[in-house]
């Protein structure tokens, strides 16, 4: 059994969760992959380069210069730091984008109404090379980047790399997904913290979506969930950093 | 047998020469780690980020908001990249700083007349842990930052990067330590890139020492080259890019 770990941006963003997810996440016992978002570093980097940011529906619109800045951000600064916190605590943790060891493989998005420049859709995740490293007794740490192949790399969304990867592991060995963000869950009422709703199936992920009480971004990471229980993970959590070492804490699981 | 190779920033900051050693390094056969410099990359984001750069005796002084810029550019744009370009050439690169793998241990310095901030000197190299990776088939790509185990990144000097991780690895195999740079060799005349000194012993070092006829940055690159030497390095090489696929090409061998 595997864990998969993914943090949202919020998390690197605030120092204090970080470093309390941090200490949770090394004392973790057993096999695990963290993947983490990227947060607001990149903007703010981007702003004081004075490069223009642009979002569309969320999603980072990557011209090659902002390529180069979310390279150096989540590949460089926050990866290289989440490591060295990460050994500090004991854990043997290796900072990774997709590019390295060929993990994951994408291609620049194409077709869609908008430009969104050098992003990646994933296309195969090289599970057998991340085994070699886990087996090896390494923690490995994604950035949310990828890269085509050809010398490439791509912008990628988190959560879809979390769920790619879990997915990849899936063909090797159990997988649990878990997607930790700033709520401790899926809520029924968005200003109730204590709203959380326990499981969600396709049927009510359906009455969820069409009564708008799920909406936005948690959407794609819903799709996310269940495209990794149709590919084999065993079990997919969206929760709060503090259920990765107390399974007690509020959090809703996605099941088929 | 294994081959670690140094590039020094001159080669990263020119593109062609850059893509050049790519290609040869991708085409080498055998176990290999790389080691690169950062080149002027870092210096130039500093400025675009109002952050002054401060260079003593050749070294760069690295307070809290350069250690950022030097882990961005360093471990993330340069580091990323040249993974990215030798996967698409076949070869399964892995980019690491040393806290990834908890590959390079150093502590900041100290003592010495200048505050060099975030600088660290290498005390320990994993040399197991790279051993594994390399094992699994995998081709370490280091950037010139370390850690110091306690959950802080330090800037490093690539030259002593390179030779600390050869005499790790030179404990578990035989180790070959290729120093390239945009010269042949060691030359006993600065302006005449035909003057290539094919060999240096302690002795003739301190002769040419002594004579000014090596001098600047060739001389912490020669005190890596023998205290490499010492630590049973097999052989230790200063050249030019070219002779890692031909070792007909001009260079010098530094010998006890």
């Amino acid at each position: 059994m595997i864990k998969v770990i993914k943090i949202g941006g919020n998390v690197i963003d605030d120092s204090a969760a970080l470093e309390s997810f941090e200490k949770d996440f090394a004392r973790m016992e057993g096999s695990k992959i963290l993947i983490h978002g990227g947060g607001k570093i990149a903007t703010q980097m981007s702003k004081k380069l004075g490069i223009e940011t642009l979002m569309v529906e969320g999603r980072r619109v990557t011209d090659r210069s902002t390529l180069d800045v979310v390279t150096m951000v989540y590949g460089g600064l926050i990866s290289k730091n989440v490591v060295a916190t990460l050994q500090s605590l004991g854990c043997n943790a290796i900072g990774l984008s997709g590019a390295d060891a060929n993990a994951i493989l994408s291609h620049k998005r194409s077709g869609s109404k908008v430009d969104y420049g050098y992003v990646g859709d994933v296309d195969t995740v090289n599970a057998g090379n991340i085994k070699k490293l886990t087996d090896a007794g390494f923690t490995p740490v994604f950035c949310a980047i990828t890269h085509d192949g050809k010398g490439t790399l791509l912008n990628t969304n988190a959560d879809t790399v979390a769920s790619s990867v879990a997915c990849g592991m899936a063909n090797l060995e159990d997988v649990e997904l878990i997607f930790c963000f700033e709520k401790n869950g899926v809520l029924s009422s968005a200003d109730d913290h204590t709203s959380v709703i326990s499981n969600i199936n396709a049927e009510k992920y359906s009455l969820l979506k069409e009564s708008g009480v799920v909406s936005g971004g948690m959407l794609p990471k819903l799709e996310n969930a269940f495209a990794a229980l149709r590919a084999g993970v065993k079990k997919v959590i969206i929760t709060s950093p503090a259920y990765i070492t107390d399974s007690k804490c509020p959090h809703t699981e996605i099941v088929l």
